[in-house]
């Protein structure tokens, strides 16, 4: 067996097809104007942030050192979890170490009491992979489509299905009809999942996410996951709902009992992240202020470019060698864009990804306005 | 669908069979000698690791604010990944934000080039769940036993085959006969991977872990997995191996392109403590002193314990019911020590699971040991 051959083999496949990734790491003093991360509030480097993370550091040192069941759970990590189900509304809320394991949890945990799944056509891999690691039977739903949801639940009659979708989804940042879907879910008695993870902190009362933005926080047939990564500027994984959903995520929970928990430094930083998100109004404001900007600007250079739901633009490229030249000379001029390329659309097309971070200067902002539109292809 | 009345009757199942688990915070001054945790080395605390956490969080924030494609690749990333190549002695290694993660992908990229997977009955939930996601047929193995997998290997002519296994198991603390399974999976073409993330730190030279104590650590058709939670005292995990497969991971790795990058101060901890490792032979020293005399303390009280391995002990209990009351015993006595029942070991017993942790002072250690013994049904 050449398997080293093999894997060479498909990485000039790769490499054929403009598919090839490059990892390039940045320095902590990078000059880059960031609109392509996901740091949408600009709390990963505010002061409260890090000294709260610092001072966790010096009183627990870096590591939980185990499962959260076994010595990982530590008062900081029930602190964080009980600030996140006040502010998200919820009963309860669990942190896993990152929010891919909090999606593969969440499905997973459904299984114990649904038998069919039912994912959204453009749900993000994490979802895809808990829908996959769940045993249930899955089925793909048109994006975005309450009455094509509804159609499939009434194909399957005495089934007990969990509808599982994205908030604002993570490439092209459109917003699903939340209130319609749960209409949907609740009268056919289907428990509802829904990924949060680019709406925490931006939609919402107080920034509490697209789930409380549509009313639905405190119903019991829904659950939220969200990634602590992104608005709040840290890192992991959190589900909130019910506190029966919690308990027997407690006892059961794959990707929760066997990992270790996450670092009482990062739970600290994060817990601070959430009390200046819940009063981060001006933040959000400018926030959604730039992404009308950006979006004016691009429809106004020819672009189909919509108003952004949250944080997250989608701008069509040509192909993929168009989008990443795209993105090289954006960065070459000292603005980093997203470069999304199949196979991680959902569609097959390419496309650059802006995300707009609040925390950005705003001479710099425009200036990265200007390098984008410039560089266009 | 009344399906929180459906979770709260499986919760009481549970209550009913001795399974239910409890969260129990501890605070950052917790006076609790620790034989629960993976701290092996005591290096979660080491000011060398807490330093170097705190100065990358004032020089990076927080979080890594985007996927390691994206945003999320610092130099502190590049850095760790090339001294745990370094270390562990292979071509190339790559970093996630959990062993966990790292696990699903491991296996997922092997099914790029092989057309089944062997997997050792007592391996983590991590590579059990990694096997079902990676979509190969899975056969299970008995445990350690490389004439077993020759016997399967040899069932599945023209079959590419890769077997999987810990190195040291996480809740028995026994050895894989690794050399003995590498020579099995050469002679037939077949690929080894191989968990070793409770002997890295722990085993070989410069505690390189258990593959490079078995002189495996640079062949191409061996690929090795590790947290940096346990021995390094930080989070996340990684996979070491040949430059292909790095590569492959990159560009394809569904758990580490759609995941947010560890943070730079979390790396930046396990850097330091990676070195701090390499040194750390007289910690080594004291570990293995002190497994051995746990065992030998135990088997003087009637227990039927090993020698350690590296740093795990288990220690067989009546019952779940016997195992839970021997460790909350420990507790309130002032000693953690782990609780393993079902779903958590391999073979359906209730065990002790206690960790050896170098950095506890000797008094402390040896007061433990009375009190497990004392504790004991």
């Amino acid at each position: 067996m050449d398997w080293l051959g093999s894997l060479d083999r498909l990485a000039r496949e790769r490499a054929k097809a403009g598919l090839t990734r490059q990892l390039r790491p940045r320095p902590a003093d990078d000059q880059v104007i960031d609109l392509a991360g996901n740091d949408y509030l600009g709390l990963s480097g505010h002061v409260a942030v890090v000294d709260a993370a610092r001072e966790a550091l010096s009183r627990y040192g870096l590591g939980a050192t185990g499962s959260r069941l076994v010595r990982g759970s530590t008062d900081a990590h029930a602190a964080l979890e009980s600030a996140l189900a006040g502010w998200l509304g919820t009963e309860s809320a669990l942190v896993f170490s990152s929010g891919y394991l909090a999606n593969l949890a969440v499905i997973r945990a459904a299984a114990a009491v649904c038998d069919l799944v039912v994912s959204d056509a453009y749900n993000h891999a994490s979802l895809i992979d808990g829908c996959k690691i769940s045993g249930l039977p899955v089925t793909v739903a048109p994006h975005n489509d309450p009455a094509g949801v509804a159609a499939i639940l009434d194909a399957h009659p005495g089934r007990t299905a969990a509808v599982v979708t994205e908030s604002v989804f993570s490439v092209d940042g459109d917003l699903a009809p939340l209130a319609e879907l749960h209409a949907v879910t609740s009268a056919r008695g289907a428990l509802l999942i829904v990924d949060d993870a680019h709406a925490l902190g931006l939609l919402g009362p107080a920034g509490a996410g697209g789930v409380a933005a549509a009313g639905l926080a405190q119903r019991p047939d829904v659950i939220v996951t969200a990634t602590l990564s992104k608005s709040l500027g840290g890192a992991g994984g959190v589900i909130a709902g019910a506190e029966p959903v919690i308990r027997h995520l407690v006892d059961t929970g794959r990707t929760f009992i066997y990992d270790t928990a996450p670092p009482p430094a990062v739970v600290a930083g994060v817990h601070a992240a959430v009390e200046l998100a819940v009063a981060a109004d001006d933040r959000r404001a400018t926030l959604f202020e730039r992404g009308a900007r950006i979006a004016a600007r691009l429809r106004a250079a020819g672009f189909p470019v919509a108003d952004p739901a949250a944080g997250v633009l989608s701008v069509p490229a040509p192909g993929p060698e168009a989008a990443v030249g795209w993105a090289a000379d954006c960065r070459d001029r000292g603005v980093a864009v997203g470069c999304f390329r199949p196979p991680s659309t959902p569609d097959g097309s390419s496309r650059l990804r802006l995300t707009v971070n609040a925390g950005v200067p705003e001479a710099d902002f425009a200036r990265a306005l200007d390098v984008i539109v410039e560089c266009a292809p």
